[in-house]
């Protein structure tokens, strides 16, 4: 059903998960964006409350999120876990305020738009108080792979990723940084928010294991990717592997179409595609690279070659930042077309 | 033609590029399987002349690599790179030695034998005194792909790699470890080995840009699948990708195949092959993961499953260290074949 309650030109934003790097990234996006926000409210849990966080030209006091934290929210960013979105949603929805969920805990549901501004924009016209954010790796993905579907249907994607620390947290990204100096200077590597050591290593697992011998995490690029682009005919198989990375993920995507899309088609396509940059110049060595990537906002694509070895086949290789479109940046981008007069 | 001169018992072995990575580990190796080398040279260029490497109890001091350093040689083991193997073929084969070569010089030259001793012994029965050793990507996928390719005839492979340093050799290695504290110290990174800094970033390019968009190491991955597996029509679309790790290779590969699989049939196949061991337990955690098998020599399968999203489809995940396997030991491994006695 349609939400009934319009949105104010300056809301008031609350972001619950403030001190986590998703949390801390939002209110980046939010100030450099110029989101017209009447309020901030940093909301996490007791163990964080009285951190103060760089907000604009100041700052903000870290609240404890509690069931009465909603009251007076237009908007309410979370990025503090599916459990605490599970525990919180209905105080949210209570208070008259919308969540745009980082978590997984509604992405998939009945009713609960999953969005990706770029691409399916028009899903936000009917929610009931919960939009879900897609997952980082499916974000940039779609982003990509939408320009291409408008104009020859795909059939099929393999995709491996190669993703960064940061998906795993704040606490995951220190790991990193730890553990390799501890593995220069020929010290054990401590292990806490990875199944095993990250640092010099590519770990081919992210989430937990499923039924089927598929990690969760590729079973939401399937399952995002046929919602998102509104198509359950797509097939997509997902493999996801964690390298030794700070914050920009990168993914090699085999396409195969069921009808005629040529290199030109497809660059022109995502050259005049929102939210997407080509680079793409063999010559020059110019590629995407996760590492030198980090703090942009864009959808990355390079490495555009034909597959030969089907019909309509077609690769690419793309990077974005996991913190800014994989999850901040897009969040924020629902955001604002939920401020956004109906047309 | 077939060689006609046959191997001694007790052989006497040169390692020409001694000093690099893949030369030193083969010094290792040969020590390790108890090669029995009456002699054994270790060659260079000029300016390694005089270097001592460890070799059994004692020492080797390297020579210079010269025209004439051949004589009375069996067998040549080469991995100074694809020039200095043009440069010295000749000199070897007069010598009456057989060239065991480790670059791309010669690999897809008709006469000369591709080997893999897991996959195609046999094409070692003709031969010019040029073998060649294959690329250390293509290895570990063949070891991989022949036993199931037994199975079930193999249409189509889309693979990507996760290459380790090791395969820009010894100084690209070093430059990782150098990068890495540069980055931890918040210096710039000095680059020389790879076209961009590889210290917490991956590199979407190994070797240099064919006409097509593919990289040569990409190409390699193709045409030496077909030529070791003795089977033009197996489709094979490589990606390869370098990534910050020291010396172990992954690999995702996704493969379609013509008729049925099933799990068990290719689990059963690989526990029954060769040179590989499966490491496939994901409720506890067990896939096989490059920073942790350095040094050792089996290639290791794990993350198998069902693809799905095609007829017979399998998808899998490969590691094997790069220097051993995918160099030095694959190269030790033809050596030993030619030491047997004919059948």
């Amino acid at each position: 059903m349609p939400w009934n309650k319009s949105m104010p030109a300056h809301p008031v934003v609350a972001v619950a998960g403030a001190t986590g790097a998703v949390g801390r990234e939002m209110l980046a996006v939010l100030d450099q964006r110029g989101f017209p926000a009447d309020a901030l409210r940093a909301l996490a849990s007791a163990r964080s409350v009285g951190c103060v966080l760089p907000f604009r030209d100041g700052q903000l006091t870290v609240a404890e999120m509690r069931p009465d934290s909603f009251t007076d929210v237009d908007i309410a960013l979370f990025a503090a876990g599916g459990s605490v979105s599970e525990q919180f949603w209905q105080d949210v929805v209570s208070a008259g305020a919308v969540m745009i969920d980082n978590s997984s805990a509604f992405r998939m549901a009945e009713g609960v738009p999953l969005v990706v501004p770029e691409v399916n924009p028009q899903a936000l016209r009917y929610h009931s108080g919960v939009i879900a954010n897609p997952n980082c790796s499916t974000i940039q993905m779609v982003v990509a792979l939408a320009p291409l579907n408008a104009l020859a249907h795909i059939r099929r994607v393999v995709v491996s990723t190669y993703q960064a620390a940061s998906g795993a947290g704040a606490g995951a990204m220190s790991e990193l940084f730890e553990q390799s100096r501890q593995f220069l200077d020929g010290e054990t590597l401590t292990v806490e928010h990875f199944a095993h050591p990250i640092a010099f290593n590519c770990i081919p697992q992210i989430d937990v294991f499923l039924e089927d011998g598929s990690t969760k995490e590729e079973w939401k690029m399937v399952v995002e990717t046929k919602k998102i682009l509104g198509d359950s005919s797509i097939e997509v198989f997902a493999n996801c592997v964690r390298v030794p990375v700070l914050r920009s993920h990168a993914e090699m995507v085999n396409v195969q179409f069921d009808e005629p899309l040529s290199i030109d088609q497809a660059i022109a396509a995502w050259e005049a595609a929102p939210g997407v940059i080509v680079m793409d110049d063999p010559l020059a060595k110019a590629y995407p690279m996760p590492g030198l990537l980090a703090g942009t906002d864009a959808v990355y694509i390079g490495r555009i070659r034909r597959d030969p070895t089907v019909p309509y086949g077609l690769n690419f290789w793309c990077v974005a930042d996991q913190l800014r479109k994989g999850a901040a940046l897009n969040a924020v981008q629902i955001a604002e077309l939920l401020c956004e007069p109906p047309a």
